[in-house]
């Protein structure tokens, strides 16, 4: 039996206004077996978001293509937009989905890096979990004083690529890593009160010392106290987690929750592990979905 | 955009025994685009199960393959079993899976009915959903003396087939309809006490007022009091409604609930439904999963 396995891939390009340019990178992108699930431009920030999925392998050369169009077709020492780059194709974050792990995904971003600094020869560098030095976790911190700044520094040995010759061309330096799915996920209290949505946030959010993987903040929302969460790993920090932690803490001021919001998509996994811990059921059991069982049995 | 319709089949054979035989019915249900999901076969009973799925087209013409095969295969005068059985193909119900209503399925049961009917010239009833008089909607009201009651009353105006011609050939007759997906459930309780399972069976199964298409009985499993069920219609009565009521129908009496169980499969829905209800999210966002929109974005 062999499951299909599925990433994600979300690349940045560095180019929102030319319609011709990004209709060729879309084009590169589908290689046989990637399945485009939406492309979006902003002409302010001059850059366009793809959001691809499929086996890795398909994915992969897709990105690798789409990478080649985007060097040929983008000058960075023309292009001006609002959004801070660094490259051309200014980052590729894999992302599992199913049947594989971060893990796994990192080892992807290294071959797909391996491949863009030889075979185009870019400087790539690693980030998020397929960093190779905690300094560049962080996209921000690669991206610092952008491709203008690269030009100037990439000789240091501080910026040394991790793949690929340590000199930029207009095409720029790809930042290529891998990071778990991140689902956006808002708590409305009823309330109006927005400083319990702004303690709240702080208790639970990683920088002040609360839940992994959790970033919150609180607003006012149409006369209502809202707690508004990226959660940036739901395996370390299950949603239904942050959902009890936040009832239990609204609870102690006598506030009770009025509904929860997802922002686009999560992980079906994501909702089935909620059920399994609300039904306390199994998460084998949960997941023994009739859906499942006719993906896993269409695969063998 | 055109969504993937699914429908599942669980047509019963009275053939158990003859491995030829299974296996030729196995093969003419899998038309193109039919997906065998299961097919398990029991000599005593001497009857087989076979779970099919599929675009309802393509599932139609599967299982009237099979019902032709074992029409031709299977001679009721001789065939003896333990299971009661009125024809070659006993039963055939169609279960909605995706984007299709149970409105829907009845339409094809009668589809399906009306072909094997006037085709292959075997008498027909439709049961359940797609009963056309409310005393053929139970089986075991219509399989009433089996097969050879059905030789001696066909003629009798309460025997006339739904399709098809009054008489019996050694084929019998072949019982079509539309259900809802079955789902065993059971609950176990923090307690040895099975008067208190079933006391709650009592309260909560529909036979004795309780909750809308849920049968249900009190067992002691190792030392520990279940509630066992069957779920006829989760869209009329929830899985997380059943739990949420042995919940709190065992907590009137100091007693928690100590874990659930899934047998066999569930719908995804009824899974993102208790999600859904637990989480206060609309149904809508909690469907909203990543798997879903790439199957979405492949049927386009």
């Amino acid at each position: 039996m062999t499951l299909a396995t599925l990433i994600e891939a979300v690349p940045n390009f560095s180019e929102g206004r030319r319609p011709e340019v990004i209709a060729a990178i879309v084009e590169a992108i589908q290689a046989p077996g990637v399945l485009l699930l939406d492309a979006g431009s902003d002409a302010d920030h001059n850059r366009s978001v793809v959001t691809v999925t499929g086996a890795p392998e398909a994915v992969l050369e897709g990105l690798f293509r789409a990478v080649a169009v985007a060097a040929e077709r983008i000058d960075l020492f023309v292009q001006r937009g609002v959004h801070p780059r660094i490259g051309a194709t200014d980052v590729v974050p894999l992302v599992p989905i199913e049947n594989i792990t971060l893990d796994e995904c990192v080892v992807m971003a290294q071959r797909l890096g391996r491949r863009i600094g030889e075979e185009l020869q870019l400087p790539v560098y690693l980030y998020a979990a397929a960093a190779m030095r905690p300094e560049r976790q962080r996209l921000p911190d690669i991206r610092r004083g952008q491709f203008e700044a690269l030009v100037e520094s990439i000789h240091l040995p501080e910026r040394a690529p991790d793949f690929g010759p340590a000199r930029v061309g207009g095409a720029g330096a790809v930042v290529v890593g891998a990071r778990p799915f991140l689902v956006a996920y808002n708590i409305y209290l009823d309330s109006s009160d927005v400083a319990l949505a702004s303690a709240i946030s702080r208790a639970i959010r990683e920088s002040s010392g609360g839940l992994p993987a959790v970033q919150a903040k609180g607003f006012l929302v149409n006369g209502q106290a809202q707690v508004s969460m990226n959660l940036l790993d739901t395996e370390q920090t299950p949603l239904h987690v942050v959902f009890d932690t936040v009832a239990r803490l609204a609870g102690e001021h006598g506030v009770t929750v009025h509904r929860s919001e997802l922002i686009g998509l999560a992980p079906q996994q994501v909702m089935l592990a909620a059920a399994a811990h609300y039904l306390k059921l199994s998460i084998e059991e949960a997941e023994r979905t009739v859906e499942n069982a006719i993906r896993r049995k269409a695969a063998e």
